[in-house]
């Protein structure tokens, strides 16, 4: 049966073919480098995806929230590091997970650390976050007082094993090669081993380095590092495409969409499917805006991107999407489209539940059992 | 007990009484006119708040989606017009819904009516929708030819009763103005009783007008309609204060969430709330990107938004707030930010949960009990 006919609504698609291939051209990037490979999960969110990394040799993780580490731990991932500045007012959760495996969390502030060393009932591995560009979170990759200060803090708590350093180089998602990634892994790899050197020459170490975006993980020489991070691969997205770090074939997920209305003298075409399906995550192109990629199904895929067409805009259900005039011709109402994400982690978020192209559904964190 | 203390992580706070008076205002300027009240409510997407509005005398609603229309159908609504184009897809449950209760749908293509006439199991309402300036959906206001061929097919289907004409002028949400508003408005109302006079003399009618964007309706004589289908004004946003549409202290919501690092070098804290909580819609003042506005915590209620602070960036769990530097130096780690959305609708849907300021929790359709 082709995949699409059981399709009513809007419905995440996903190519476990391309997902795994994805996984495993990574998996031996980072193995042959001698790199530890602590994937991120916050892209995929499902215990049943996590299988495929296992059966990779994935052993370690990371997670973007204390109830994603809740829900991983439930499926017997048991070395989890949060990559999230300590939430405070969490503490409690932090310690019951910290008292059932090996549980990492990030610190940037001094008072956190405070709060830990009164509070903390177990053991966990800390890192330091780095801001090496990024320009997010972390310590300034240069501050090297604010290193020793929260260095000596840490070393000063018993239940906190400094572990090392960790950035986040999400300033490879404002690039525009290949060579601008690379360029921007390897000054993000030079800063924090700066940093790292600084500690060292203070007395503190040996410390691990753990970097981990996309982009230059997909791409570039890991060099100096520990461990790699990455998590958006497993699925990439038009944005990523857009930046050099994939092609369109390993975009491994796609929104269908119902065509609802056809506007031929504008060449645009009216989609069951928005904000809440795609999120409002776009990038910008020739000045405008792209919330997604358009491709029409083929038999039980879908195919390459359409030239020219893409996602112009999205309302909380709508989708508007342009389209070549050739192209609109061929579509009727009640056709489906798919739409490659802009940003497919948070698409897979907002979707919940992935629909494999031989019918299987998936589910995520945010819906454990079918709901539809 | 202050109902900060109990918020551990991303938290949606409801001031019940803003909304209900939000709710009451809202309701007393529509009968005042002589109106239908139709209120949307894929803003708050809840049962128990729906039950306000029933207390209000409302009896006949909006929403954007089949599902939306199940769930309250399952609380006692049993008029409701999907406010969507119809999507050829889900036909089977647009019977289910036709054969128990009072439905009305959305065409603009002839495709759709042909569809539902050999499809359609039982009677339902249908609106032409009509695009009046927004440029979604619809089919433009002054294409004559166009709705004489939908309404003669219309007429020509059994179970389709052809009701009137609906639009939704959204351009009022690129207004600037209360004055640009009421302007957008009005062309939009006299656009739709263009067409509207233009079906009658062709010899369809008595039909009906339906219109319904809250900067519109919250601002302006109501004038030549027959119902009102706003839906944000139950809580309005920060973008609705920018277009002048309401006021801050109008604002019913509020995210509360927790600070996990400060960055006074650059003016800026990081929260524990990101796009998966306050989605990635953002509105542009001065140049920059706001995706809310902060306020501190009050006694069990948020204060009026600071002065020059704003959320600058989200990523899938971090938002990064611009404060004044005055403001930076009253916050600790682990206090709490409440951010006013920039949009409230898809702030809702993503939390799918409300805590009221006296510590109610109410639930939404996408999270019918609770799972926290």
């Amino acid at each position: 049966m082709n995949i699409f006919e059981q399709i009513q609504k809007p419905t995440l698609l996903l190519d476990e073919e391309i997902a795994k291939n994805n996984l495993h051209r990574m998996s031996q990037r980072v193995k042959a480098a001698g790199v530890r490979f602590r994937p991120h999960f916050k892209t995929h969110q499902s215990a049943q995806i996590g299988e495929w990394f296992r059966a990779e040799g994935v052993t370690a993780i990371t997670v973007s929230s204390l109830d994603m580490a809740i829900y991983f731990s439930q499926y017997g991932w048991q070395d989890i590091t949060l990559a999230f500045p300590v939430n405070l007012r969490q503490i409690d959760t932090i310690n019951h997970l910290a008292a059932r495996m090996h549980f990492g969390i990030l610190v940037e502030s001094p008072e956190t650390v405070l709060f830990l060393r009164e509070h903390l009932s177990a053991p966990v591995d800390v890192w330091i976050k780095v801001d090496t560009g990024n320009g997010r979170t972390g310590i300034a990759w240069d501050h090297l007082a604010a290193f020793r200060q929260l260095a000596s803090l840490i070393t000063s708590c018993q239940n906190l094993h400094f572990k090392g350093l960790l950035t986040h180089a999400g300033q490879s998602y404002r690039a525009s090669s290949k060579e601008d990634i690379c360029h921007i892994y390897q000054e993000s790899i030079n800063r924090i081993n700066h940093s790292r050197d600084e500690l060292a020459a203070m007395g503190f170490g040996p410390l691990q380095v753990s970097v981990g975006d996309t982009p230059g993980a997909s791409l570039c020489n890991p060099g100096r590092v520990y461990e790699l991070r990455p998590g958006n691969f497993i699925f990439y997205d038009t944005q990523q495409v857009q930046i050099g770090a994939c092609q369109d074939e390993d975009i491994a997920v796609a929104v269908a969409c119902p065509v609802v209305a056809l506007h031929p003298e504008r060449n645009e075409v009216v989609l069951y499917g928005g904000a809440i399906h795609l999120s409002s995550d776009f990038l910008t192109e020739d000045g405008h805006r792209v919330y997604g990629r358009v491709a029409l199904p083929q038999e039980n895929r879908w195919g390459k991107p359409l030239p020219g067409a893409y996602v112009r805009g999205l309302s909380q259900e709508h989708g508007v999407a342009h389209l070549e005039a050739g192209d609109i011709q061929r579509i009727q109402v009640g056709e489906l489209l798919c739409i490659l994400p802009a940003h497919s982690c948070l698409t897979a978020h907002n979707m919940q539940e992935y629909l494999t192209l031989d019918g299987k559904r998936i589910h995520t964190m945010n819906r454990p059992s079918s709901g539809n």
